[in-house]
């Protein structure tokens, strides 16, 4: 690889522009894509992305643009860290300027809706000769910028993809695993924004430490069951990109998904939770999508249909959350008893 | 079942006390023995155990008594809720009073010293016709006792001791659900004490959720390394007595092992840490025990590793808890990418 060959980063959130200033921090050349060119020019001049990650200092040798041809000319590759609504319709305009066998990761967790694509599908599908790769573990991108240790996950099938991502992240803080499990690492990420709607809504109900154990627990156990169901290794989830992640998220009140679910918890609606928040929150879409797939594939998640019922047909929430927890499933690990030895 | 025959819980801690009066409270006949007449008297007069459980209310079919004999007579099954230290003494001074085929289930979880035994192991060699079962879970008896919605699992090879502890437990707020995997159940009781004591002492050292959930992760890696060894299931640790289990005592800042590793964590000594806490936590038996194993039997576990050398060798916290974070293994998870595919 080629050191002066710049790493793009599209989308200026929390998390784009952090893994863009820890590249930067390393003297790597980064331009850091943001669809306005006077924010661009502002975080170029104070250097620092005050909305996101105030106070925290970007390096000289990342720079922002507007212009997405200058950001990704020749570059060696390319971040995609846009919501999961955008990420479609950017890709599909960075496609024209990106090379042959492109180095393409995505940082986004979502589903799209309708086609239930994961965002690596976006990838593929719209630059159809990329090398395609993602990036997902339990990572606050605040505590990143607060230098705090932390470690992901890259995962793809391509052994340069997760070679150069390891060298360009890597850092003492900052531990870089590799997985081959690109669609179990994935749906992870993606899976444990609902399980946090979750987590908010039985912290808004006071639940205890016992009970909120035991959610994750079962959350993990729905989300793996879903994700063995689609082809992913179930090994992924014993990991950073599974447990991990899903602890992180369901364990910290200050993820959006968390805090939609708090919201629901209080009794208000979805709307209400929405217009609190200002925007939708990930899961809400994922929990749909998912929803919809385990009614079409016939894989039990009882979990995410209690949820459903809440936030989409505005059932009673204590009653449902109750139910949801004693009908989780009559086993502990299904595969260590039969469900006919059980007393449910 | 004759509903008839009391039921014996042998130790009036507050995990002993709370899973008594859960099954007084259904009416069951139960006595709970602890060592002291004195306190039996009081506990039986106020109907409260005031030092573990206070503002609790023990309901009538609960009987506290220090006759062994008494307490055991006739009993249809036999909890032990002793602290491991006095596990076997207490058990041997039972046995006499212990019927041909007596069921009896523990809740201790740790190792004894120097023979490595868990306590279903003391159960079997001090009543060798009794029918054994190990009870572990996320269980804060606290919130127990406040009613609060838990799940816990009854593992034994023996199908009668299962079906009991669920018919006598079960209730709207507390499910128990069935394992065969006795010895990975007792062990992730056992070993998640150790991970306790690494999680306070992260806490001390001001690491934020994404190095909490990162040292959980890898905690449960090496946990289930450890009991896979050792003959366990390892989807065990999947479930509620693994990850469950695991996050609820990490996550809690209230437990004994937790507060070892806070004041280790501040840079107290173990002996001044003890000093604070009044008595040693079990973890750090447990630390010493399946440290010395793992060096015995050659398995990697670079946590307990670090932390045995914070505890019992004096080793400057920092250092050492920066070492364990970092070299803690080379791939996320050991099953999906071979060592020399990882940058390390």
């Amino acid at each position: 690889m080629q050191s002066n060959q710049p790493i793009a980063v599209l989308g200026g959130g929390s998390f784009g522009s952090v893994i863009a200033n820890m590249m930067a921090e390393k003297n790597l050349p980064v331009r850091l894509w943001m669809r306005d060119q006077e924010k661009a020019d502002v975080l170029n001049s104070t250097r620092e992305n005050a909305r996101y990650l105030p106070g925290y200092s970007l390096a000289p040798s990342l720079e922002a643009t507007a212009d997405l041809a200058y950001a990704l000319e020749s570059a060696r590759l390319v971040f995609v860290s846009i919501p999961s609504s955008a990420f479609r319709s950017v890709v599909a305009e960075a496609a024209p300027f990106l090379r042959d066998g492109q180095l393409l990761v995505s940082t986004t967790k979502g589903i799209e809706a309708d086609t239930f694509c994961l965002m690596s599908d976006i990838l593929k599908q719209e630059v159809p000769n990329a090398k395609v790769g993602v990036l997902s573990g339990p990572n606050l991108a605040k505590e990143i910028a607060q230098r705090q240790l932390a470690a992901t996950v890259i995962a793809s099938e391509d052994e340069e993809v997760r070679a150069q991502v390891q060298a360009l992240l890597h850092s003492p803080y900052f531990r870089v695993y590799a997985s081959t499990d690109t669609y179990g690492v994935e749906l992870g990420g993606t899976l444990k924004n609902i399980y946090a709607i979750a987590a908010g809504l039985s912290a808004a109900l006071g639940m205890g430490e016992n009970t909120r154990s035991m959610l994750v627990t079962r959350s993990l156990a729905e989300m793996s069951r879903f994700a063995v169901s689609m082809g992913a290794n179930p090994m992924t989830f014993l990991g950073l990109a599974g447990v991990g992640d899903l602890i992180v998220t369901c364990m910290s009140p200050l993820s959006r998904n968390y805090r939609v679910g708090y919201a629901l918890g209080e009794g208000k609606s979805l709307d209400e939770a929405v217009s609190v928040l200002g925007e939708v929150a990930e899961g809400v879409n994922t929990l749909k999508q998912v929803r919809d797939k385990s009614i079409e594939k016939d894989i039990y998640m009882p979990l995410v249909c209690g949820l459903y019922d809440v936030v989409f047909k505005g059932l009673p929430v204590k009653e449902v959350a109750r139910n949801m927890m004693l009908n989780v499933q009559s086993t502990d690990v299904e595969f260590v008893l039969a469900r006919s030895e059980v007393v449910s």
